[in-house]
């Protein structure tokens, strides 16, 4: 029910999650003309290295399931220092997801791939916005490496 | 996906399902300026006594995933005579669950640990509530008992 | 203007104010199929056993007058402990008693004796609900009960 | 707090109550560029003669005060057999009005002087017409003789 | 394309246009819970009646046709005094039908046998009633024999 | 002011009245990137070739024209036994065609050659749906066919 | 149901189609102070010039039938190079205008006499510049010219 | 139902009404960090200074009740030469407040202690303001000072 | 989480995939009065034998849970030439689903058993239309079959 | 901050002021797909040939700032007999623009190179359009000289 | 691009700014039937004589361009006590106005001449008002008089 | 009227124009627990050394003044390879700033020092969005050098 992968480096308090929601696995194939060619592995390696700089370390998780999504959260209260997460489709729709980020009280950094602002209307809200520390949109995989580079510098 | 806790003392019609959906694990540790610093096992075992007061079960489920609640509702059929449900997050986005509950023709009672009408704008709204025989909110686990002795009174 | 009963057993900083709306007169004998049989007399005992119960008393006032009710609230200011209000039709109009409310600092528990959110489109606001503890509906006169049980668990 | 005067001629069953909101004591002398020469008393006049020709008895009630309309409307069940009513400014913000009307389980027909829909955007929409068996706007006085004959072939 | 039939007893400026807009042809065999059993004749007919009792003729036309309806506005201009229109399902949608009328300069009485606001929620507003003298909803074919004793008074 | 065809094989209780539209009369050259290049006719002879699987006969009306298309619905009482309606423009602007369709009471089939979900905002909703047994957008001219069968399988 | 004048010099791909709605027939006579005291004959002619100084024709037709308007549009095809139109209330109704407009593929220029933006909040809206090449609102009968003007210049 | 005080010195027309709607009373005690420490009474004695200075008097009321306001108002007619009004909650809910002040033709000026555009939305709207000569907010309690003093210079 | 079963009787690119979201698997037993007595493997036979008359196989999936859907429909690219979907209480909500449809870039038809428009407003809104080749809903089992045809006639 | 020329050749009263707005400075080579090749000296150009044919000069001016343009509108009174007006972007955002014309009294006329009204909703609407004489969408370059023809039959 | 006046008479601490946005320099001549016949000079005159009262200088800017207001507004930190500021047009409209104000943290308060609330709907909603400590509407240039007096009773 | 400096250290097209609209010359000083302490200059140094460690400079302005930012955004063709763009309160009212950016047709990257979904409701739509390659959010001045980063990665 999801795709999970550790670049993990240090301790726990110096590992990140990355988490990438409904669909991102078929990055690169999915409507290229939107989402462009680079591969989730790309987006994740690319957070990986950005973190490794740092002296961090990343836990990569997608899934299309938001309940697996909502029980890494969980699972990141004591485990990981931040979380940068693409919640695709339930970006628009989860209510429980945004629950579940705050709930953990970890600083958090939302991500798309795309600039939902140049899209249908109904992705032009977020459930995650009002929660998160940073949102960015329409930078493509480079928006996981600013992600992981914003959390570091705040730790 | 879920966890489960059966406080069984009868016969099948004479049981109540007690449900709990996404974050409500977290019950106690999560924003406890908002949710108090009662648990999960504390609103459940509240259930289950006020329950046994009428000479009835509970069986507790907690899930962060949709789809677990939904098949749990459709299991309860033939096998409990009511349901106490908290929805969580999916209170105000899940029709699925709505339709759930109102397949199962089950007696409902919508339970809500803080006042969902003092929150944010998107929390006033529930597709439970629609459905429901009652709703409580603002209650604190107290809801879950109150719950109980509504059903007990309609049995 | 008002029909007011006491079921005081106790000092004034334990008792509670228990208001019922317009047309709350009528109860038992107005539209059955929606509010049942129950009179408004049968909710005002039920709340006054429950408040023995635990040691308190109630004082009970139904009024059809918007400034009866906000009369009756200012005057609960130093002599009741906490206000179980089932504001009727004011509910989804009276900014008016909505600030008396707000303007007595007591807690304030909000009964509805149906499922409001079943019910008009129109029903399902309530300018009260912003400023109470908790909100009651659909459980029928039971909810009186539980009201008290509810401020009496916080005193 | 309100001003009532009773042309009645026969039984209790054969009565109407013609029931008039805030302000429109002031009939006739009130922007009669809106309202015209007319007064409430004319208006009252008007609906008793046409009781009349139907065998029937009117009783009239004037006030300013929300909670006096409901008494009223309360007190007509038994005594009455339909009503009459200009609910004047509560029309448009008084579910309280409305619920006393549909508690009583009376015909009513809703009359208005001026025709609503040609005035302020906040006159369009009246709480009472969703339980009014006719509503007529914009008759002048007449409309209370209409009104009156509706309710006469009901019987 | 219409059913005309006129009921003509004077001069031109002392007769009254009748108009019955789409589907009122059917009135008293469709959907009668919602229309009555009063047919279009017997409107007509009472219409008539109570022109005759004020000295009047009443010239009556009904036609599912949106441009009929119209050119026999325009064809009132000088051979009416006043229009009594029931405008059925053109009501909520025409401004053709409502420019018509404030066209050709005549005083209009609006008509609904059923009363248009306990009905879907498009059926509320009506563009016809912002320039009417009046407008009568839910009398039944009563509604008619109104309209054209408010227009009898006026001229 | 109508085109009116008919494929009549059986008793007017075996017959279905096929309606087309304002601008159906277009279909094929009209825009065809949206509605494909089959013509009106041959949606027509699909239809009537369905009904003749089903022992059914078919009659055929397309007009630009609110009224005719109504006229038409009004004939069908009595002399067909359901109705297929491609309602055009008049989908989201006519209440009176609304009307005459519940009017008659006959089982009423809404096809769309196009998926209007996939056009304007102003597309999406229809007056027709919301008494129509069912509808069908979006499967081109097959929508009649599939419409017919249905139509069939209810008799 | 439609008055046709056609002031033809050419070939038929040289003539231009000037259509009026309903109520334009009025023009001079209805609501001058909106409107103005030039006829719908004085706007045609005016039409006439402007494009006989093009070595253009007009044919003109003005109905209050949607559906005749729509025939004459379908005519147009193949016999007329573009379209002025000043659509009256169906500016602000018609779907099925607006279709038959883009259906025809023929250039449109929108034409109101007055200035539709500085009277009742719902002529703000048309349904026909969506698909118009021009809007021209508020010019008088010189509009006409103009939408000639520019429909030549683009031939 | 209200509490009235004088400070006449002067003839009739030469008299200001203030008038306190309801929870004014409360004024000085209710949630001071929004409505201050000063009273109602310190509020009514700033008025009757500043209309002194101007050889004017002010008869002060202050009711929780809407139909006592009204009433109120309609006896300001020949007895008063203009209002000052400060709604409270009835503010946002009441027309027949708004209908009262316009039907007595006096200059109207509509005070508020508090900003209630920095507060709940549903305090953004004031019935009272669109007939209200002046609005001052926040200006706590020398609102009432301006008021006096803008009504006096326009005697 | 999921009920599969599979009519395969050809190569991959002629397989359907034919889904069915949430509560699903109780038709037939389910709100009869809405979803009628036709059971799920009646509706997937349905699709089977249609397939078969055109050469394809179906491969039959229903899930409560949204993430087992949307792995579905990913594995479905290079196995199926085309989905047949009924997404149930998704189809109002679920971003995450359109996204998956219109990621594997296969044509897709919606089906509803019951006339969604019909129903409460919140079930007028699909976000899968959007994306969809055609929409059918309404007609019952029946639409299963009408989906493959479409789907058949376009391979 | 401004680019300004003038083509003079008459007295100031009859002199027209010719404003663009922010952006038309680059007129011709900004989106030429939606605004043609023209540049705004071409559209200057033709607006003082068309004044110069009815004998009136023109005075023109651009600005990006919206501060020059209401201190040329103010400029104007006095010196100039109308205003042809292109408010750019400011179209839809300027209430200050819009008082600054109804300020001056003098007649204006809107144009717009396109049809605003085929472009992104936000650019339907216009602050403008309620206080001009006149609106002209669409119609290229040659607006202006429609816009100069119609104030000079004006004067 | 601003008119500048001081009437300075102390240290900088005890200096008001007084701001005056886009036209109010046309006040007197602009529209007066609106805004009455005192002049900007009128206007600031009189604020000046209130602060000297109060032994408090005033500045005085009035300016159509938003940028200059802004400007002003950072140039009072540390120059200025307070802000009295009429932002006429860009009331409605400006958030970078709001924000200059909010960022300078100096008391505001927001003064209209005429009551903004009985005019157009869009004149209803004010950017400024939720940051402004007071809002004077309606009263003339007695509004500044208020400001200047509100203000200096606050240092 | 604005702030400008360069770091130019290549060609013209080696360059990118670095933009704050208004206010943002207080950042630093201005509610710091919105905006933090850091300066304008240092966000401009941070966004200049991220430039030039891509080989590339940068041109910094800050205005308050909505029209020198468009003018600077014009001089921008031909002299800069990319725009970053905080455009401060002008975000969510300026079309004219939009049009400007989509006239120049360079990439532009939307950057806000806060994360504006966390804040008023007005703040959360953006007129640049729309038109932008990216945007950032939140992520404090850090915004400026990731906006350089992926306007370089581009060249």
């Amino acid at each position: 029910m999801g795709n999970m992968s550790e670049h993990s480096t240090g301790s726990s308090t110096r590992k990140l999650l990355v988490l990438n929601g409904p669909n991102l696995n078929l990055l690169g194939t999915r409507e290229p003309q939107i989402y462009g060619s680079d591969t989730l592995e790309d987006a994740e390696t690319l957070a990986a290295r950005a973190a490794e700089a740092h002296g961090l370390a990343v836990e990569c998780l997608q899934s299309n399931h938001e309940g697996v999504l909502i029980d890494a959260i969980h699972a990141a209260r004591g485990t990981a220092a931040g979380i940068v997460i693409n919640p695709g489709g339930y970006t628009h729709t989860s209510v429980a997801l945004r629950d579940a980020l705050s709930g953990v009280d970890l600083p958090v950094v939302e991500v798309h791939i795309s600039n939902i602002h140049r899209r249908e209307e109904f992705r032009h809200h977020s459930y995650i916005s009002g929660i998160a520390v940073a949102v960015i949109a329409g930078a493509g995989i480079s928006g996981y490496k600013f992600a992981v580079d914003l959390l570091a510098s705040r730790l």
